[in-house]
Order: structure tokens, then sequence, then C-alpha cells
């Protein structure tokens, strides 16, 4: 992954109880911090993440994970976590992720989740919302790849 | 991933504080249940992981994570964790998982994980051990490729 | 607290990643220990907890918790929970916990739980459940002390 | 508690795996932001943790912990975390510590800690350390409660 791809930045430091008995950053803890930071690109981008909308007229799920842990991160580190959406499907659609401590720019880990827009009550695959796809391309601009027969 | 390729089981029940918001376990937990059953295939074989192998003269971190959700696990649902070693290179090897609900058989997850060897002291990577290599193979036969240019 | 008064048991056994930094189970996961047993209770008793009834007529709240460790749990330790309700009040009710290592009956932490039954719509505190009142009398017998002008 | 008992002052926002399957922050997470806030109070104070100390010459444990719920932290709220060290006996000391919502200034948790001085070897309780006496008296003044023979 190629940093400058990425507009979006996010901070988390390490908390001591994210820190496994090997002195490390426990390998499941780098989902959370990457998921805080896809949280924060959709409130910032004036999408709404709520109980409402949690449970409300449109469903997404993670759908695929995946996560290459480069360096490992320590206690009271700052991490940069910077995301982006990669590209838009008929039904589903990528964030990625790359996450490096903040002083030294040390790459710690990089993340591609997939995630799929489901119909609340059907549980099936549905189109991704167009309000969500307009304002994603606004934002990313050329660099998301928007695919998938109706875009 | 073929369930027949599995030899060794472990379950594990969804407990309430995994389930998130949505109603469903959350992404990042999966690999948690992935993880016990792992640490349960290794004890099984003899491989003791504790406090002081985990600090020890060897020390295996994971170097890579891929998890394909396939549906939802939910509260109180019981798991059926299969795990195996899928291969052993040099300095790495990798586990894989699958993960089903146990009473219907539901396809819930699969992931596969990637370990790497390293020197405690100089943190490179260095051959994973003969000890290791023998236990696998014996336990996990023909089905475990092993690569790398000294097996 | 008395291990004479306890007449229902769960058993947890302790995962790596419940370990922390200092080489012993997380003072926070001890609650979930706990709570795990709470709810084990609960569906021997025929008290289905389960989505349905976390977001329905009822809404029960942890108002308060107690713990006391004695010492520490370490990886692998498998734990013996003791549960109780130890008293039903007007409006809420109370569990005790005890926990022990199960092979060598070490005691490990004390929990007192306190929770509150509460309105779903306005939020209000409201009379703990006659049906639950009757199930936990006729399990615990004259060991629970129930308290409220009601009983 | 009273909020002008205390001097300190962390902040943590509720993030959505937080919240659990009743829309609410998991009751055992209040644990966690208490004692991030009492982390950085120690940092702030100049005592380091780290891992060195954590498995160094001293070793704190957590004897006893306390809740208060006063209400529920929803996702996405920042916190007020207010930290004190309440009093300091011969070999434990407490914190405490007070949740606000940030905006609305809504209670949401107390939270009482002991904690014990151990010796890292024998695991019997020791003395707390003079550093740490003189720095948290100089921090509280005397809105700390020095107790025990020596102090």
């Amino acid at each position: 992954m190629n940093k400058e791809n990425f507009k979006h930045l996010s901070q988390v430091r390490v908390r001591n109880y994210e820190v496994d008995w090997q002195g490390i950053v426990h390998n499941a803890i780098y989902l959370l911090y990457f998921e805080v930071a896809r949280i924060e690109y959709l409130k910032e981008l004036g999408l709404t993440i709520d109980m409402k909308s949690i449970q409300g007229s449109s469903r997404v799920v993670v759908a695929r994970n995946e996560v290459n842990y480069r360096s490992s991160a320590l206690f009271d580190e700052l991490m940069n976590v910077f995301t982006r959406v990669s590209y838009i499907n008929e039904t589903s659609f990528a964030f990625e992720g790359l996450m490096e401590e903040a002083l030294s720019g040390r790459l710690i880990a990089e993340n591609v989740s997939v995630h799929v827009w489901l119909d609340p009550v059907t549980g099936a695959p549905v189109r991704v919302g167009e309000e969500f796809r307009g304002i994603i391309r606004r934002y990313e601009g050329g660099t998301v790849a928007i695919r998938g027969p109706l875009t």
C-alpha cells in the first residue's frame, strides 16, 4: 500500500490492556484499530453510524478481513491509521487501512476489509446505496475504483 | 477449504459479550476463536504454550491473518473449529481454520494465519524449530506441505 | 462468601488473550467470567437470555459491580465459578459469584453484582418480574433473601 | 464522589465494539476506561508504566474493584474521567474514578480500585514505595489520606 493514496488519517494510542503476554499488541486488536479509523472516516464524510443506522433500513456486514502485520505495536505508542475506500462493487465495497507508528513512521500493519450491503429483512446482498456511492466518490475522487455493472 | 483435510476439532460457545450492537459476533472475535483452537491443537500435540515458552528461547509471531466471514455466529451457538497446519516454510508456517455452527453445520468463517519464527534477541526470522516440524509432520501426515530448502 | 451457599457451578478455562502483560488474567476479564456464569445459571433455570429478551418488554441493567481479587488466574487454568442470586428487592436483585481454580480449590475472586429492572420505554426502575421471582425462589429456596414490599 | 476533589482529567471516546447487544457500553468496559485514566494519571506524574516496570523490581496488582453504574454510556460519546489517589496505606493504596459524559455532565459511573504492592519474587505484600508516596503526596496535597505506620 502506498501512503500517498490516502487522504484520511486517524490516530489511536495503544492501551495497556491491548498488550498481550508477549508484550506486544494482540493480533486481533489491530482489527479494532482499523475499524475505529473506518468509523471516523465515515463520520467525517457525514455518513452517520449509530444504533439507528446499525439496526435500520440497510445493514452492512464484514465479509472479509486481511491483515499483514509488519512490526509490533507497543504500549503507549501513538498510531497513525490511514483509511480509504479502495473500490465499490455492485453489492460490496472495500476499505484499505495503513497503520504506522506516528513518531518514527515505522510500518505496523496493513488491512483490507470487504463489506457487503444486505437487505435487513431478507439478508440478501443488495446494491450499495447511492448516497454512499456519491459521498465516497466525491471524497476519494479518481483514487477509488468504482466497479460493478450499474456504476 | 475442505473439512475432510482437518483432523483436529475444538469447540467454543458464543458468549454474550462477544455479540456486538448488530446482534452478531463482532468481526474481530472470530480471530480469537481461531486462536483458541490453534492453542488447543498445539497443546494436544504436546507443544506447550505457556508464559515460559512465550518469553523463552524462541518467539513466534503472527505475520498475516485472513478471514472470510460466511455467515454470522449468534449468541449461545456452539462452534466447531477445525484446525490444521497447512504448510511449513523455512522461517514461517501457516494454520488453516474452518468454523461451522455445530448443530446445523452452517459455515461461519475460514481463517488462514501465517506465523513467523523469530530469534528472541535479534528479532530476525530463524528456521522453524526441528521439534515443531517433526511433531506437525507426524500428526498431519501427507496433508501438510513442508516447504523450504532444508525440508 | 461461603461455597456451601451456592448450588450452581459453571466452568471457564483461561484463554491466552485474557492474560495481560503482567502474565495474569486482566482485572476486567473476571467480570466477564462471572457474567458467563450468571447467564448459564439463568439458562439452566429456564430464563432465556437472547436478543429478543434483551431488547424486549423488560430490560435489566447492571447497577453495581464489586470484585475482590484473591489470587491471580493463570493461562489455561480451569475455573469453577459458583453463582447464586443472593437477594431480590422491589426493583433490583443481586448475584454473588465465587471463583476458584478447579484443581487446587485456590480462591481466585469474589463478585457481587446488582441488577436493576427497567421499563424499556421510560427507563425508570420497575418491579422485578413475578416469573423471575418465582423461578429464583424455587431454585434458591431459603438461601435467597427476598426483600421489598410485595414479596 | 465529589468532582471538586479531583485534579486530574482524562478523556475517552466510546468505540463501536465497546457497545454490547443492549446498545450500551458493556459493564466490564468501564473498568478499562478507568484504568486508561489511571495510567495517564501516573504518566503525567512521571511514574512510568511500561513493560520493564511491569515485570521489574516491584509489582502492583489490583486487589479490589467497585463500580457504580449511574447511567449508560453510548456510542461515540466523549467521557471525562476524573482520577485521584484517595489513600495510601502500608502495603496498598486506592484510586477513585469519576466518569461523566463530557458535553452534558451526565454522571456515568464511579470506581474505587484498591492496589497492592507485592514483592515480585515472593509475592508477599510489601510497603508501598517511597518515591510513589512522595510523588502522590506532592500532587494530591491535603486531599489524599496517607495512612499506615510510616507515613
